[in-house]
Formats: structure tokens, sequence, C-alpha cells
């Protein structure tokens, strides 16, 4: 492997290459990219420069946010999402953006741990009403790749014109690299960019990750084929995990999740199989799982430990 | 190479088995350390974290130093070190030291660019010096390993009774792995360690930097091995380079520093060969230059190239 066997050399601190191949992979500018070790490191970064006084959250949410937000200080404002609306936040959550003093909303599209999707409409219009009231919006998008027509749910669509926007992707769930760490993040806005740059270590992205990125970029076609092939897979599982009885929610990312009884993470990690157990997140309680769509005999496997469970 | 067949999963966001190879290879407790993706982002994580108001580095010194003071809006007090007492700061320093308001200092040692050691009772003085006036230093060692005794050098050995001592380390010069980036930090303080870490992302050690690093603490004999070679070649390459003309400083390290007359940086670079010009660095001039110390066959490359250009 091409970063291991040149290790011994330091990286680009300024990720030339790679983010000329992200550009071209992304349609957006080179100069509009950071890169990262993962998006979890350049999140930090953001929280960091940007120094958020007062933070808009939904809940649940990708556990990052809320951890990155308490080291440097700020408030943070929790909109709680409810199950019946299948945890979409709705027209209240845009009452409560019309009021709220938050000056940095972070969101994922699609959400995490829930899967569930905002739709282009919607995106629409978050966008418009943080620019109007001023809010930084923080788009996370690391799994949104895994749709048929991403780009129509992209904030990226508006990065050009919105000073106020930043997306946030990574290669970890779309290239299966997680181990690698390689993440990037999108603005328009160069002051923004140069202030999140001061808050990033030099070299930051190794050259492992480095040559993985690139490579990725060059991967639309097995990326188009294995995010078909997780929607298949994730339907099967949503329908066989409904017919035991859970109430499995609509999942647009490479996972799925669903409510029922108590006790499922420990009987199917008797069976050497590991789920999320979702009760630790806010706005979450016991009985909620995450299971990943993996391959269809994993998949079996998973089923038949939660039947056995059932029986 | 096994971090890369396997980067499909998420590193250990708690190092521990890395960790435990640290503490066996430095002699430390596991919980006096923190890794990190490169000893560059320990270092910001510990400016974000403890947020020095007032810092007193000595010039020249490594460039990061500056950057992550600046990043956090760190005053910054310079002490210039004088070329005629070999670089080193002396006890006009420990006077600074007595005097100062800073609440953080940094320093290297070996000095990064010139590569000037401090020496044990030194070193002694500094610890003393900053335990009484309840300055935290930070002690980078990323070039110690070099020596033939770095534990008499290390202010490792005053870690468990001074809570104020952070020791800086990477992997990177002394395992040629810069590419993979992986280094560490060492501290009693748990509190220190506890706010440092909110400041480093999650997952922040790549699988391969991880596998590296503790495949590299099994290397001790290999070690000692290289760095001996490195200091008969680095002996071989200062005696050359004094004969040329040139004012080399002693160095410590896998470098020389030296300085002479102006243009030898596009001098080289024509040659082929990338020389550091160090006339950026605060405290010194035009005409300074800092070289790697190499095998053999490419030293004395440089040296052709040199003496082409003094011909």
């Amino acid at each position: 492997m091409r970063g291991v066997q040149c290790a011994d050399v330091y990286p680009d601190p300024e990720w030339e290459t790679l983010r000329e191949a992200i550009a071209d992979y992304e349609g957006v500018k080179a100069t509009q990219i950071l890169c990262g070790n993962g998006a979890s490191e350049l999140l930090l970064a953001l929280a960091e420069a940007l120094q958020p006084r007062h933070a808009l959250l939904v809940a649940p949410c990708f556990l990052e946010y809320e951890r990155v937000l308490a080291a440097v200080g700020a408030q943070i404002e929790w909109q709680v999402l409810s199950e019946k609306n299948g945890y979409l936040p709705g027209a209240v959550f845009l009452d409560v953006l019309k009021q709220t003093d938050a000056d940095m909303v972070i969101l994922s599209n699609p959400n995490n741990p829930i899967g569930s999707l905002l739709s282009p409409e919607y995106v629409e219009q978050i966008v418009a009403l943080t620019r109007t009231r001023g809010i930084m919006l923080v788009m996370d998008e690391c799994f949104l790749d895994f749709l048929e027509a991403p780009e129509q749910y992209s904030v990226k669509q508006y990065l050009d014109s919105d000073s106020h926007l930043i997306v946030l992707k990574a290669f970890t769930k779309t290239f299966a690299c997680a181990g690698l760490r390689i993440g990037y993040l999108l603005c328009a806005d160069q002051e923004i960019l140069c202030k999140c740059k001061r808050h990033l270590p030099e070299w930051n992205v190794s050259l492992p990750a480095s040559y993985a990125g690139i490579a990725a970029t060059k991967e639309r076609a097995w990326l188009r084929e294995t995010a078909e092939r997780i929607r298949t897979e994730r339907e099967w599982l949503r329908e066989r995990l409904t017919e035991l009885g859970y109430r499995v929610f609509p999942g647009a990312a490479n996972f799925l999740f669903f409510t029922g009884k108590e006790g499922l993470y420990e009987h199917c990690l008797s069976h050497n199989i590991l789920i999320r157990d979702c009760s630790n997140y806010r706005g979450l309680d016991a009985g909620a799982y995450r299971v990943c769509v993996r391959r269809r005999e994993e998949n079996e496997r998973l089923l038949q430990a939660i039947r056995s469970g059932n029986a």
C-alpha cells in the first residue's frame, strides 16, 4: 500500500492533490475544502475556531456535537424530536429557528442515530432561515451518499451563495475506511476556512488516509453499486425486523433504528453480535437500538439471534 | 499491513493497547499517556485545553509552538538565543524564568532547528524553577531518543513528583514514520490529561498509526543501532561541513544546523537536494541551514553538491 510504503515522509500540510480530487468528486472548488483526520477533527476545529456561544441541536443526534460544543463552553439549546413524527424536526423546528438566540445549528442529514432524512424542500427552508437570522449552519452529510440522488438533498448546492454554510463529510462510512481517518469540510467563506485551519494541527491527514481518499474519489461506480445494494438490503432487513414486532423507522443511511423491548443489546451480545443500544442518547429511552445494514448472511445471523430471544 | 487490512473498523478511542505498549517503552504508567495524530495534534490540544495567557519561548524554536499559541490568543514572550553561546539558553534564561509572568514555557530538548542539547543539570534547574514559580513546563522530547542515554536528559524522571510537567514525544523521527502520524503526551496530572483529551477528536489515532506505534515499542534494539549509526554519521558530516568553511553547531538529533554564505538552499535545490533554509526562523538570519543526517551515500551527494557551489 502506497501510503505505508513511503510513510517516512511527511504528508502534505496543504492537502493539494487530495483537495483537487475531492473538488472533482464533490463538484466544488478546491479552495472551499479543508481536510481532516476524520470529520470529527473538523467538527472540533470549527468549534474551537468559531467559538459558538449558543448552539442549537436536535435530540437525538451524533454524540460528538455535544462533546465538542461542551469543550469550547458553548451553551446548548436542545430541540427534542418526537417519536410520533418519526424523529423529524418538522415545522416546530422551523419556528424554533425563527426565535432562537443560537449562533450555530448543527444538523445531520440523514440523522444519526435515526437515519431519518430531511427533504430537499425542508433543507432549503433551513438554509434560508439560518441565512436570514445570521446563524451558522453546520450540516453533517457523512451518510448522505448512501442515497440514490444525494445532490438533491445536499446543502452543497447553496455553498457558493451562502457563506453561513459548513458541510461536513467523510469517506469513513461510504468507503468503509473508519480506521484510516479521512474527512473534509466544505465552506465558501475564506475567513471561516482560514480560522478553522488555524485550529487544525499541521500534517493532520496521514499518508495512508490521503492516498485512500484520493483513490476513493475515483470509485463513483463502486459507491453507486454499494449504496444500491445497501438500500435493497436495508428494506429487506426492515421488513424482517417489523415482522418480529419492532417499530422500525425509515432509514436513509447504512443503518436502521428501531424500538422494542428492552434487553436486546445484552441478548445479541450473548450471541457475539454487537448492536448499538441507543438508550444513552438524549431524547431516547431504553429499548431503542441501531443496527448496521451488512451483508445478507450477516443480517440473517442478526435476525436469527433476535428470533432466539423472542422464542 | 495489519492497520490497512482492517481499516473498515474504528480505532480504539481510548488507545488501550497502544498506551500499554508506550507505558512499557517509556517506563511510565498507561494512565499518564495521551495519544495523538502526531505530537503536533497534542501540542494544539494542550494549548486549546490550558489556554495559556502568556507563554515563554526561545528563538529559534519549532515553528508550531508559535502557531498553536497564536491560535489560542496567547501572548508570547521571546527569549532570543545567542549564536555565540551556541544557541543554548544558559543562565540568562534561568534569570528570565525567575521573573517572567508566563504561565507556560515550551522548550524542546534537543532544540529544533539547532540540535543543541540541554544538560541533565540544566533540565533539573528548569524543572525546579518552573515548579516554584507555578509555570507549566512543556518539554518536547521528540528528538531525544537519538541520544545514547536519553533517560538522563528526559524530564520524564520528574513526572511522578511534578504535576506541572508535560512531555511531548513521537515516533515520527526515531521510527521514520512521519506519514503515519503518531505521537504521545506524558503528564501525571489527571485533571490536565482530562482537559487535554476533551480537546482531541475521537478516534484520533488511525489504525495504521496505532499498529505502527505498538510495533515500534518492540524495536528498542533497532532504535539503539539506528541512533548509533546516526551519531557516527552526524560526526562525519559535521567534520566535512566544517572543512568546507561552515560553522556547524554541535547537534544531538538526526540533523545538523550550520551557518555560512547565503544562497546554499537555492544551489542545493538546483542539484535536486532539499535542505532547510532556516532564515525564516525568529532569531536566525540568512545563511542559516539545517540538513538531515542520512545514509553515507546521500550525505556524500549533499557534500558534492555543496562543493560544486564552493568551486
